[in-house]
C-alpha cells in the first residue's frame, strides 16, 4: 500500500521572536546550521521514502504565500489550507478526507513542520518499521528515548513488548513537573510523545467515526466536497463550527491498540530559543555565533545576527540570547526563555508592529 | 582684564562607542538628557560669563566641520585647528599665540569640551572667584571635592588655605589605585582634577619659556605667523616636531604658584558608558532606557536606542549595557567598561568600517 505523508505546518510560533513573526512563524525560517527552513528541511528528510506527489502539507491559508515560496516542488493540490486554526484534531480530518478522495486508502505518515531530527537515517529506520507495522486497526507513534530530564514535552510510558523494537503504549501522559520528569528519565520506562504518528487512513476514519462524531460530520463534507467549486467556503464553514481539540485529546488518549517505536535519531521539538543550542556547534567559550559578532569575554551565549550590514560586539556578556533581524532586536537572559509570551504581550501593547 | 576661555576638544574618545567613532568622537555626541552635544553645553555654560568671540576651540582639523556645524556662532577664526595631536601643551601653547596677537594680554579660561557639570550656576561662581584671583604670576585650577571612592581620575593634594576657598597647591597626583583613592576620599585633604585651570595669557607665556623651552619655541613662530599666507603649513611643520606631552606634565607640575578653588558643582569627566549613569535618571528599575525599549524583568541597566525605527526588547537582563547606534551594536557588562578599548582593538581587526 502507498504511504503518504502528511506535515502539520500551521503553527504559530511566537516563541522564536524576532526572526518568527506572526505572519512568519517558526517553520518557515531557518533555525539550523543548514540554510533551509524548517518546513524545507522536514520535507527534504522524507523525500527517500515518500514520492513529492504524495507529500502534504495542511497549513493555515495565511502561510499560503510561503508554503508556496518555500516548497515549490510540492503540488498546489497537495497544499491543504485551512481557513482557521483549531489545533491538531481538524487538520488530521481535513487530510484523512483528501487522502481518502485520492487514494481511497493509503498508510498515511504524520509529521511536524517545525521539528528538528539530528539523525536523518536513523530517523527513516524508525519510519520504515512503523511503516511495516501498520495494520487496518493500529496507530503507531514514535516515542522519543529521553536524554534528559525534561518538562517541556508530553511523555509516553511503555507497556509490553509487542516485537523486536514496537511496543504496546499504557497511556499518553502530559508535561510533567521536574520530580516527575526525574522519575521517568531514571525508570527507563517512557519516552517523549514526539507527535509524529502513522496509520492507516480508513483507520484514523474509524476512529474519528467512533470518537469524535462533529469531527467525523466535518470529514464526510469535505470528503463530498472536494471537487465543489463552493469548497473554500463549505470548508470556512466547518472550520467555523468545529471545536479546536488537538489528535492526542481526541483521539490517541482514547484508542487501545497503539504502538510506539522507540527511537534515537536525535529529536527536538525546538521549542525556545534555548534549543537552538541543541541544533548548532558552539565554539571554545559554548557561544553560538551567527552572522557579524565580534565576542570579547563572553561565554555561554547565542548571539544571531542576521543583519549583514551591521555588527554586534559582546564584552563581558554571559548565558544571554541575543537576536538580531530585521528591524528588531532580542536581548534575553538564558533563564528566562519561559517568559518570551510575557514579552510578547508587552510589545503588543505599545509596539504590535514589531510582532 | 579681558577674560578669553580656550575649549579644548581634541579628543579621540574610543571609548563611547558606537556613538562616538574616529571621526565623531565624544564631545560632538549627546550623553545627557539635553540634544546638546558635549561640546554645545561646553559653550553654552561660559556664555555668561564670555562672550562667544572670546571663546576659542582648539581641535584636530579633522573635526574642521564638525565643529563648523555644531558651534556655527563661533566664527571660524576662533577655531584653532592642530593639525596633529600632541596632547594639551601644544594645545595650549598654540592658543597662547593666538591669544597674545589678538589681545595682547587676557585672563584665560581653560576648559574641556567633553565634561558634564551638573550645576552651572556653583561652576559660574567658582569660575568668578577663580577670575579674580588671577595674578601676573600664578595659576588657578578648579579641584572637586570627591563624592565617591575613585581610581578613574588624577588627585590635587591641598596645600594651606590663602584665602576663603582658595588653597594653595601641594601636588598634583596620578590616578591612584583602590586603597589610596580610599585614604584620599576619607582624608578630606584631595581633590578631584578636573583639568580646568584660569592664568593670565602672559604668565602662561612665562611659564612656557622656562619650562619647556622647545614648546616657547613653537608658540613664538606661531606668534610670528598667525597672519603668513602659510600658516598652515609653517604650523604642520612645529606639530610635527614638538613631542606630545600634557599640560600638567609639562607645566603644572613645575610651576610652584599655583592655586585650587574647590568645587561641588557635580562635575564628571564621562570617561566612560558607566559615567552615563550619573548624568541621566534611571526609572523605577534603575534603567536608564534611551528610545524604542521594552524591557521586562530587566534591572540596572543602560539602554540606549538611537535608531527610531527599530526596536529591541531586554528580558531578564542586568547590569548591563546596551547601545545601539547606526549600524552597531553594543552589549557590554558594567564591570567590563574599563576593557573597551580591548574589544575596539579586536574590531579593528576584522571590522574596521565599523569604528
Amino acid at each position: 500500500m502507498k504511504t503518504v505523508a502528511i506535515i502539520m505546518a500551521g503553527g504559530k510560533g511566537e516563541r522564536f521572536w524576532p526572526i518568527s513573526k506572526k505572519d512568519f512563524p517558526k517553520q518557515f525560517i531557518s533555525l539550523t546550521k543548514s540554510k533551509l527552513t524548517m518546513i524545507q528541511l522536514s520535507v527534504e528528510r522524507i523525500k527517500k521514502i515518500v514520492k513529492n506527489d504524495d507529500i502534504y502539507i495542511v497549513t493555515n491559508e495565511i502561510y499560503k504565500n510561503i508554503v508556496y515560496e518555500q516548497l515549490p516542488y510540492i503540488s498546489k493540490g497537495n497544499i491543504l489550507l485551512e481557513p482557521l486554526s483549531k489545533n491538531t484534531a481538524p487538520c488530521i480530518a481535513f487530510a484523512t478526507a483528501v487522502i481518502k478522495q485520492k487514494y481511497k486508502d493509503a498508510n498515511v505518515l504524520v509529521l511536524a513542520a517545525d521539528h528538528y531530527i539530528k539523525n536523518v537515517n536513523l530517523f527513516l529506520d524508525s519510519i520504515d518499521i512503523g511503516i511495516q507495522n501498520i495494520t487496518k486497526n493500529n496507530i503507531i507513534t514514535l516515542g522519543i528515548v529521553p536524554t534528559r530530564i525534561e518538562t517541556g514535552y508530553g511523555y509516553i510510558e511503555l507497556g509490553k513488548s509487542k516485537k523486536n523494537n514496537i511496543y504496546f503504549v499504557n497511556k499518553f501522559i502530559e508535561k510533567p513537573d521536574y520530580v516527575t520528569a526525574k522519575e521517568y528519565y531514571d525508570s527507563g520506562n517512557y519516552l517523549w510523545n514526539s507527535g509524529m504518528f502513522l496509520w492507516r487512513n480508513s483507520f484514523m476514519e474509524k476512529c474519528i467515526e467512533k470518537y469524535t462524531p462533529e469531527l467525523y460530520k466535518m470529514l464526510n463534507i469535505i470528503y463530498n466536497n472536494i471537487n465543489n467549486s463552493n469548497f473554500t467556503s463549505i470548508l470556512k464553514s466547518q472550520y467555523d463550527q468545529i471545536e479546536a481539540v488537538s489528535i492526542d485529546y481526541a483521539i490517541m488518549e482514547k484508542v487501545d491498540n497503539i504502538m510506539v517505536i522507540p527511537g534515537n535519531f536525535g529529536w527536538d521539538d525546538v521549542g525556545s530559543w534555548l534549543s537552538v543550542e541543541r541544533l548548532q556547534t558552539s565554539d571554545i567559550n559554548n557561544n553560538i555565533i551567527v552572522g557579524n559578532n565580534i565576542v570579547l569575554n563572553s561565554n555561554n551565549n547565542i548571539l544571531i545576527n542576521h543583519e549583514e550590514n551591521k555588527l554586534i560586539a559582546t564584552l563581558g556578556i554571559e548565558n544571554t540570547i541575543i537576536v538580531q533581524h530585521q528591524d528588531c532586536l532580542l536581548i534575553m537572559n538564558k533563564d528566562n526563555c519561559s517568559d518570551i509570551k510575557q514579552l510578547i504581550d508587552e510589545i503588543k501593547n505599545k509596539y504590535d508592529k514589531y510582532l
